[in-house]
C-alpha cells in the first residue's frame, strides 16, 4: 500500500489507532469463517468524523475498506478479499440514549450485543434478537448481517428493530436515514435496505434500535422423537393451535452425540432433540408448557421433560450452544468447518430438508451435524472434515452446492443469519439471480469506485468457495 | 397523449380494460387528498405480464405511469402530477397463497386487506396492520406507503410484515426480492426498500407477507383527563411498568366534541379521552385491565369506564374512526381537510407536541383536530377551513410548516404512516436533508427515464404545496 494513505491515517486517528505490524495485520485477516486474506493497515476509528475523514480519503485514492465489529462472522464478511484497510469499529463503544419510555435506545456501531443487554436490564426491557456470539458480537455487526438467533419466530431478526441509522457514505458523507419513531413512513426505508450490507455501501456508525418489555419468565420443554419428520411435525402442530414458542431448537443424532461426549450433556440419545421455549406471563407460560408438552406427547415423543428453572434452562441451552465446539472433538483428524452454515426454509419444510441434508452428507463423504432454530426454518450444518485433504474439501463444497439447491427447491434461502460474504456468494447470486442486477446498480451507483469491502455478495467473481482458506491447504 | 401509446395500451390489456373516457380520467386524478390531477389514460392489468408489458412500452416512449390501490391515500400519493397513465392494480385480486403452519401467506398487490383478514380468520390468524381504511384499501398500496395504524406500538407497521415482494421495474424487467422464510439475510434488505416507495421505483405486483396468530381476546378502557399531558403521562408510566398496550387512541377536545355532535357518540366531554386497548390471553387482558386502570385512575382520570364487550368496543372505535367526518360537520362552510395528517414524535413527546398544534392553530386562525395513536406516537391533525378562500389555504400552510417543524424539533417525522406523496414533499426534503441525495442516487439509478410516479417525494420542485386542488381555488 501507498505510504500516503498509511500516513494520512495516521494524521486521521494519532500513533497507536492503527497499525501496519505484521502480526496485528495477520491476525485482522479473520473473521470466524473458513476464509483468511491479510490487509495492508488497521484503523481504528474513535468516532464518525474519523471514519469519514478515512472513507474521504479511501476513496480518493481507490483503496478498498473494510469494517468489521467483533469478528465473529462466519461466512467472511469481514475478511479483507481484496486487502486494503482493515476498519475496526470496537472504539465506538458508547451507549448514547437509552429512552425506555420512547421505546428505543441508541447506540454506536461498537457496542457489544450484551452490554447493551445490561444497560436495558434495569428498566426490564431487551433487544431480542439471540445471537450465539453475545458476549462479543456488536451492534453494528448485528445489522450489517440482519443477525437474529433462536427467537426470531416470535421476535423477528435485526432488523426488525433498526429504526434509524448514521452511515458514512463511501464519499465521506455522513448521513442518517430511518427515524427515532415508531413509525415511519417517509419514502424509501433505507434504514432497513442498509441492514445485510455487510459494509458494502458504506460504514453504519450508529443504530437506533426499537427496545420491548423483557417477557417476565421463560419455561422449556425438553422432547426427544423417533424421527426428524416427528420433531418438524411438533412445530407444525405449536404454531396450527396456534401457539407461538419463543423458541425451538432442533438437535440431529449427530450433533446430540457430540456435546454428549464433548461436555458430557447427558442428553437422550435419539434421532432428533427439541428444546422448546416459551415465555411471557407466568400464567401464560404454565398453559402453554401444558399445551407443548400435550402436543409433543401426542407425537410420541420420548425423554420429555420440562422445566422453569433458570438454572437448568441454561444448561439445556448451552448444551444446545456447544454444538458447535463438540462437533470439532467428535472425530480424529476432523475439524468442523462453516459451510452451508444457516439456511432458511418454511417452517413445514424442516423435516425434508433435514433428511436431504443427511443423504447428501453421505452420497459426499462428509460428515454432517444438523440443528437449528426449527421454529423459524432457520437451520445450520456444519462440516466435518480434514482441513488438509483438498479431496475433503472438495467433497464439503459439492455438499454445500447440493444442500443449497435444496432449500432453494424447498422455497428456502441459502442464508437466514448469518449473511453472504464469500462463503455463500455463488449460491447467493444463483437464488436471487432475478434481483442481482438491481443490487450491483445500487451498489455501483453509491460507491462507484467500489472501495466498500469490494467483491463480496453479487460482486464476488471467483465462482467455487473454497478460496483464500485460512487451513494449510490450497485452493480448489 | 401520443395516440400509440393508447393503442399499444389496447393491445396489451384488451377493450374494457383500459380508458381515455374523460369522466374515467377525471375520477381516476384523485385519490383522498386535497390534490388533483387529470392523466391522459387509465389502465387495468390483470397480470404481472401486463403490467410489465406497460412499463416496457412507457419507458421507451418515457411516459409517466402512476400506479395505484383503492386510492384511499390521503397525501396525493396516487395522482398523477405529471399527468400520463394510471395504473389501477384491483383487477390483480387473488390470494395466492394462505400457508400457515409457514407463517407467510401471498396475494395480489390488488388484495384489499379485509379480504385478506376473512382469509386468515378461519385459521385464527392475522396480519396486525390496521388502515383506517380497511374495506377498501390494497395490500399493494399498504406496502407502497407503510401503511400501520392503531396497534403499531405492539405489533409494527406493514414494513415488519413483509418478507418478498415480485416488482416489476421501469425496464419491464420483473424480479422477486426477499424470501418465503422468516429469516432472511441475504444481501441487502430491497423488499423493505421498496416500502414507502409510493410507486416511484417500480410497480408491486405481488407481497409475500408474514401472518401471526390472532390475539384470543381484547378488552379497552376508556379515561378523560383534564389535560393532554396526563393523557400522555398515562401512556409513558404504562410503557414504564412495562405494559405495551395493543392500541392507545387519544383524542382531543374538539375532537370529542365534533363526534359528540355528529354522531352523538355521548363521550365525556373532557379536554383529553383515552381509549386504552389491551389483547392476548384472557387472563392477561384481565389482570391488564386492572393496571391501566390503576395506571389512570392514580392521574386522576374522570369517566373511567373499561368493557370487553365486542359491541361496546365497536361502538368506541367507531367513534373515534368518525373523527374525520365528523369535522367536517363540525362548522358552516368549513370543511375538514388533510394537512399535516399523520406526523410522529417520541412517544413522550406527545403532550408537547398536542399542545404545540392548538398553539399553532389559534396564531393562524384555523381550526385543528388532533387524535391519533398516542401509544406509537402517531398524530393527526385535521384542518377545517373554507376550501373556496385562498387566504384560509395560505393559513393553512403556515400551520402545516409550524407543525411539521415542530415535530422534527421534538425528534419525530412529518409522516409517520400515510405517505410522503405531494402533500408532505418539501417538509419532507427539510427532514430527510442527508438522505435526500442518496434517494435521488437509488431513483435514478433504477428510473432512467424517471417515468415511475414523478415529481413526488425527493423530486417535488414546485416549493408549497397548496398546489393542484381539488377544491375551486387557485394554487398559492
Amino acid at each position: 500500500m501507498d505510504q500516503t494513505v498509511v500516513s494520512e491515517i495516521q494524521t486521521i486517528v494519532g500513533e497507536g489507532n492503527f497499525s501496519t505490524n505484521i502480526a496485528d495485520l495477520y491476525t485482522y485477516g479473520f473473521d470466524a469463517s473458513i476464509h483468511h486474506v491479510t490487509p495492508s493497515v488497521v484503523v481504528r476509528p474513535s468516532s464518525t468524523e474519523e471514519v469519514s475523514a478515512i472513507l474521504k480519503m479511501a476513496n480518493k485514492y481507490k483503496v478498498p475498506v473494510v469494517p468489521r465489529g467483533a469478528g465473529t462472522g462466519l461466512c467472511g464478511g469481514a475478511v479483507p478479499l481484496k486487502g486494503g484497510i482493515v476498519m475496526d469499529l470496537t472504539r465506538m463503544n458508547k451507549i448514547k440514549e437509552v429512552r425506555v419510555p420512547d421505546l428505543y435506545c441508541v447506540c454506536e456501531a461498537g457496542v457489544v450485543y450484551d452490554n447493551l443487554q445490561k444497560a436495558l436490564a434495569p428498566y426490564k426491557f431487551t433487544f431480542p434478537p439471540t445471537p450465539g456470539s453475545a458476549e462479543a458480537c456488536t451492534i453494528g455487526g448485528m445489522v450489517a448481517t440482519n443477525a437474529s438467533g433462536m427467537r426470531a419466530v416470535k421476535y423477528g431478526g435485526t432488523r426488525d428493530y433498526v429504526l434509524g441509522l448514521e452511515v458514512v457514505l463511501p464519499s465521506g458523507e455522513i448521513i442518517r436515514v430511518g427515524t427515532r419513531t415508531l413509525k415511519d413512513a417517509s419514502g424509501y426505508q433505507l434504514e432497513k435496505f442498509f441492514v445485510g450490507s455487510e459494509g458494502t455501501l458504506g460504514v453504519i456508525t450508529e443504530v437506533t434500535l426499537k427496545v420491548v418489555p423483557k417477557p417476565k419468565k421463560m419455561a422449556m420443554v425438553l422432547a426427544g422423537f423417533d424421527s426428524l419428520q416427528k420433531a418438524g411435525q411438533c412445530v407444525s402442530n405449536l404454531i396450527a393451535k396456534p401457539l407461538l414458542p419463543s423458541a425451538m431448537e432442533l438437535m440431529d443424532s449427530t450433533c446430540i452425540r457430540a456435546v454428549n461426549k464433548a461436555i458430557n450433556a447427558g442428553l437422550p440419545d435419539v434421532p432428533a432433540l427439541c428444546m422448546i421455549e416459551v415465555d411471557g406471563d407466568p400464567d401464560v407460560v404454565a398453559k402453554e408448557l401444558v399445551e407443548v408438552a400435550q402436543v409433543a406427547n401426542d407425537l410420541g415423543a420420548v425423554g420429555l421433560d420440562q422445566s422453569d428453572d433458570p438454572k437448568q434452562m441454561a444448561q439445556w441451552t448451552n448444551s444446545r450452544k456447544s454444538v458447535m465446539s463438540a462437533l470439532s472433538r467428535y472425530g480424529q483428524g476432523l475439524v468442523s468447518v462453516s459451510l452451508a452454515d444457516d439456511m432458511a426454509v418454511p417452517i413445514s419444510k424442516i423435516p425434508d430438508a433435514v433428511m436431504a441434508f443427511a443423504e447428501i452428507a453421505e452420497r459426499n463423504h462428509v460428515i454432517v451435524g444438523t440443528y437449528g432454530h426449527a421454529a423459524d426454518g432457520n437451520l445450520h450444518t456444519k462440516m466435518l472434515l480434514n482441513p488438509e485433504s483438498k479431496e475433503a474439501w472438495k467433497n464439503g463444497e459439492n455438499a454445500v452446492r447440493e444442500i443449497f439447491d435444496t432449500c432453494v427447491k424447498l422455497g428456502g434461502t441459502v442464508t437466514g443469519e448469518h449473511g453472504v460474504g464469500i462463503s455463500k456468494a455463488p449460491y447467493f447470486q444463483k437464488e436471487r439471480a432475478s434481483a442481482l442486477g438491481v443490487m450491483k446498480t445500487i451498489k455501483r451507483a453509491l460507491d462507484p469506485n467500489n472501495i466498500m469491502n469490494p467483491g463480496k455478495q453479487q460482486e464476488w467473481e471467483e465462482g467455487c468457495i473454497i478460496k483464500h482458506l485460512r487451513y494449510p491447504c490450497e485452493d480448489l
